[in-house]
C-alpha cells in the first residue's frame, strides 16, 4: 500500500527500538456516555503516534459506559488490574470518583480522575457546587433545550443539502461550501452539523456552472476548499478507490493527474472571481482541523474579536 | 414556551438563590483544534446546569484554537486575568503547558492541565516518552490511516442512505435504524458515522410496508427506536414544528394523538414480529445517550464481554 509505505519510511530505526513495548491496555469508564473520556483519550494517543500499531506498541482502549454501580466500577477496577491496564474516569457523583481512585490505589492501577479537576475548578469559578449527579440521572433538567433542538435541526437541514441538492434552501444555511470532488465537502458538512451548524454544500463540476443561488445569498457564509497540491488530491481519490475495493483505472478522468489541474484550476479562478469566500486549504488537515478553521473564520466575521475564536453562551 | 416552563417549575426557589452569581467567563485554549476541551467543559458544565442561563449564572465560554505561540498564549492569560476567566488548556508541547501554568499562577488565573495529567499516566502505562508535538505539527505522521478513510467513508455512505433511500445498499451498512418519524434516526445515523459506522435508516410509515431488503440482511444489524410515551413524542414534534417557525396545526395527523398511538402500535407490532431485532428506547435521552447504548449492544454482539463494552485498537 502506497500510502502506507510512505509513513512507515518516516520513521526512524532508533524510534522503532524505542517504541517495542508490546501490547497496551486501557480503560475508561464514565456513568454516562463515556464519550468524553474516548474523545480525551484519543486526542492523548495522538502523542504516541510514533509507537502505534504496526510501530513497536499497539493500545487496545476498552470503553464502559453507564457505570453507576459501585460493584460494576469494583469489576472494572480489579480486571484493569488483572490486565495491567491504566484506568481514566469520568464520574460525576464525587464518591464514585472517590472510590475509583482508592480501588485503583488498592490494586496499584495507573489512573485519572478525568472530570474531577474540571468540574472543580468551573466550582470555584462559578462559585457554584456542583450537582454530582451523572448525565441522565432522574431529577437533572431534560436536554430538549433550544440548543439541542437546534442541533437536531442543523443535522436534517444538513444531510438533505448535500451534493448541491435544494439550492433553493441555500440562503437558510449557517455554511456553504464549495469546492471539487474529494475536497471533503460532505464530511465537513456532516462534522459541523453535529455542533448545531446548517451547512450545505455544492459541488464544483468542471464545465457545469453553479447554482444562481449561490450567488444571490449572503456572500459571507460561503467557503471555498481548494487543494494545493494535486498529487494530494489525487492520492487521496486513489486511496478512497481502493477502501472502496475498486480497480484504479489509470484511464479514468477522475484520478488523472491532467483532469484534476484543470478542476483545480477552474475552481480557484471561481474564488478569485468571489473575493467574499474564504478560501481554505485542505491538504494534509483532517475534518476536524478544516472545521476549527472554517469556524473560527466564521465565528470572527460574526463578532470581530481581537484573537479569533469561537464563544458560546450556557 | 410550554417545555421551557415546565423545566422552570422543576427548580426550586433556594435554588435560585444559590446560583446567583451572574456572569462568569471560561476560557479554553488548545494548540489544536479545541474540540477536546470544547467537549470537556461541555459536559463539566453539565454539573452546573442547574444555575445555568436563566437560572442566576450564565457561562460564556471562548475556545481559542492553534495557539502554537507563546505571545498568543500570554495574551489570552492576560485577558483571562482581566476577565477574571478561567482557563482550560491542552497543550502537547511542555513548554507551552509550562508556561501556561505559571503565567496563569502570576495573573491568579484558575486554571486547569487537561492534556498533561492524561498524557502523563499514558506516558507510565505505554513506557514511551510522549512527542510533545502538537497535531498538525511537521514531522507528525500525516492522518490519512485506514481508520480515518473508513469514517469518512461511513460519513458518506451514512448520507446516501438517509431515510430509507437506496434499500439495495442496506447490506452494506453496519447497523440499520428502524423507526417512526421522529424517533431521531437521521441526527443519530450521522452521530455514529462520524465515529466511522456505516449507517443506514428506514422510516416506519402506517400503511407503507418496509423494504424487502430489511428483512433480507443480516437482522443483527438492525435495530427499532421506540418511544414508549406518546406524548413525549407529540412534544417533539411540536416543538420541532415550532422551531421551524410552522404553526401547530392542531388537525394534522403528524401531531395527533391518536394517530401517534396508532404508529406506535404499528411499530412495536414489527419490533415483536423481528425479536432479534434490539429495541431501543429513545424518550428521554439525547443522541449521544442513545448512540452509546446501540453503539455497547453493536459491540456486545460482536465480541461477547463480561461487561458490555466498546474496544477500539490504535
Ligand atoms: N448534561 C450533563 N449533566 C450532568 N453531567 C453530565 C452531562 N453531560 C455529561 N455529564 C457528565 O460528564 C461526564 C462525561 O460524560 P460522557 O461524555 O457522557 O461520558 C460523565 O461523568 C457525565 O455524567
Ligand atoms: N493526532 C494527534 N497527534 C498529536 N497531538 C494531538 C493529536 N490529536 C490531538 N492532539 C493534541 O491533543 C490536544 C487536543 O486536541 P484538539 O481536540 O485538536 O484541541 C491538543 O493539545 C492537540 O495538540
Ligand atoms: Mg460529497
Ligand atoms: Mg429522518
Amino acid at each position: 500500500d502506497l500510502l502506507e509505505e510512505k509513513f512507515e519510511d518516516e520513521i526512524a530505526d532508533e524510534t522503532l527500538a524505542e517504541c517495542a513495548v508490546g501490547e497496551k491496555t486501557v480503560f475508561m469508564v464514565s456513568d454516562g456516555t463515556g464519550w468524553t473520556a474516548d474523545y480525551l483519550v484519543h486526542a492523548a494517543l495522538g502523542q504516541f503516534e510514533h509507537c502505534l500499531v504496526g510501530r513497536g506498541c499497539s493500545v487496545n482502549t476498552h470503553l464502559f459506559s453507564e457505570i453507576k454501580e459501585i460493584n460494576q466500577l469494583m469489576k472494572i477496577v480489579q480486571q484493569a488490574s488483572e490486565e495491567e491496564a491504566a484506568l481514566l474516569y469520568t464520574l460525576a457523583d464525587p464518591t464514585m470518583a472517590e472510590a475509583a481512585k482508592k480501588a485503583c490505589q488498592m490494586f496499584g492501577v495507573t489512573h485519572v480522575d478525568i472530570l474531577g479537576p474540571i468540574t472543580d475548578a468551573l466550582a470555584t469559578q462559578l462559585g457554584i457546587v456542583p450537582s454530582g449527579l451523572p448525565r441522565g440521572a432522574p431529577g437533572r433538567k431534560t436536554f430538549l433545550t433550544k440548543e439541542y433542538l437546534k442541533r437536531i435541526e442543523a443535522m436534517e437541514f444538513t444531510i438533505k443539502q448535500d451534493d448541491g441538492a435544494l439550492p433553493r434552501n441555500l440562503h437558510l444555511a449557517d455554511l456553504v461550501l464549495v469546492g471539487v470532488s474529494r475536497t471533503s465537502k460532505t464530511p465537513l458538512s456532516t462534522y459541523m452539523a453535529q455542533k448545531g451548524y446548517k451547512v450545505a454544500n455544492v459541488p464544483l463540476v468542471l464545465g457545469i456552472e453553479p447554482p444562481r443561488e449561490l450567488f444571490d445569498i449572503d456572500q459571507d457564509r460561503i467557503y471555498g476548499l481548494t487543494m494545493m497540491d494535486p498529487n494530494f488530491l489525487r492520492s487521496i481519490r486513489i486511496a478512497r478507490y481502493k477502501n472502496l475495493g475498486l480497480a484504479v483505472d489509470s484511464s479514468s478522468s477522475y484520478s488523472d493527474m491532467d483532469h484534476i489541474r484543470n478542476e483545480l484550476e477552474y475552481s480557484n479562478k471561481l474564488f478569485i472571481r468571489n473575493p467574499r469566500w474564504p478560501v481554505v486549504e485542505v491538504t494534509g488537515k483532517a475534518i476536524e482541523e478544516t472545521a476549527a478553521v472554517i469556524l473560527r473564520l466564521y465565528h470572527e466575521r460574526m463578532n470581530k474579536f481581537v484573537i479569533p475564536h469561537i464563544s458560546k453562551r450556557y
